[in-house]
């Protein structure tokens, strides 16, 4: 395994329940390796799954359009990224804990209907949106990420649904776009809205995730890290 | 004016295009007096009204029903207040600057209406909704606050037509509801939702309008600004 640029894990996951999620996973554009750290999440390979097996584990969702379309006559973001505000005031992704006996994915998508109302019928996470997994020993957890593509209409159309969740107004308190872009005093955009707050390793899935799937490059996503705010 | 815990303002906005707008205002809930600064911006008086008349002036609303659910098992907030996610990444209220030749009220309604799609045939702000004002030198800036109350029936209408508002996915990436209540680790919640990223004055107009309308006291308002996050 290629440590720096190259990353290529495949494995099962094993559940609470004891099920397990098979995936594979490469990337080569983000330089993650077996022992790096963000937060006190390690990015984890997942043929020593039975390291982890003892852990919580928790699934994750980025809904996503991409998109070229100009917003607010000078922004031209290449994606479309739902978060949501949740009821505990972080910013973060749909998805949470698999309940005893569940299967992983079956355990997401119920999630999903859960906190965004998403039909199912029609928009469903499957193995093939698997993005990476993260450990903390510290707080005994396991994060496994997914991101779910659609189209601007279709997620418009899951946008509309949100409100009418089971766990609208508890659990969900709004649903947001992710601005993708950064405006011309280099830090209102992107980089302004990295500084909320977000729960857990959040904010760092989301980056990840965004290099991943193309939506920014990693020269975009070092400047908004390193960007400032303009004062005055 | 005692000016600890009574003030008392009245009198009228003179606005960019010459317009005028009446107001009167009396807070017994919150030490404000003539001088204070919240970040630059001065708590004013408008019997100095000419003071600020070549400044630009924005006009900005908080969306609120008064509740006593449980919602989440344990929490039961008071009031149900809606931000947004602006274009820019700041949390933010719905609002800006009036168009020159435009009456003040007239043309919060119309941003209202562009970025909440707010009925204005049903929901429509007065006079009698004004809260505060501040004013800004270092920017030339002065801001005025209101607040527009619904019924929580009304507000989930409000809020299911906000992604079809004229300004949503370009001004607007998104409706949040704040969460009005501290889950028991003291931080989680309120304190949580206040370290996010908020735009200019939005988050001491929250605050200040909170106390205002009793909706938190300045305890609990206080409990909040001083909570640390839970570490672990």
């Amino acid at each position: 395994m290629n440590t720096t640029f190259k990353l290529l894990i495949s494995g099962r996951i094993l559940t609470k329940s004891g099920l397990v999620h098979n995936f594979k996973y490469s990337s080569t554009a983000w330089p993650f390796v077996k022992d790096t750290y963000i937060n006190d999440f390690k990015v984890i390979d997942y043929s020593k799954k039975y390291d982890y097996s003892k852990s919580t584990h928790a699934f994750h969702c980025m809904v996503y359009a991409r998109m070229n379309e100009q917003t607010f006559t000078i922004q031209r973001p290449r994606g479309c990224v739902l978060m949501q505000m949740r009821f505990d005031g972080y910013l973060g992704f749909p998805g949470g804990l698999v309940d005893p006996g569940e299967d992983a994915i079956h355990g997401l998508n119920r999630e999903l209907e859960e906190e965004m109302n998403l039909d199912l019928t029609k928009h469903k996470v499957t193995e093939k949106d698997f993005i990476f997994s993260q450990h903390s020993s510290s707080r005994n957890l396991t994060l496994h990420f997914y991101a779910l593509e659609t189209t601007l209409p279709e997620l418009e159309k899951i946008e509309a649904r949100v409100q009418l969740a089971k766990d609208y107004g508890s659990e969900v308190l709004g649903i947001v776009r992710v601005p993708l872009y950064t405006m011309r005093d280099g830090f209102r955009g992107f980089p302004a809205f990295l500084t909320h707050a977000f729960i857990g390793s959040a904010r760092e899935q989301l980056l990840h995730t965004l290099q991943h799937l193309k939506l920014l490059t990693p020269e975009e996503i070092s400047d908004a890290l390193a960007a400032k705010p303009h004062k005055g």
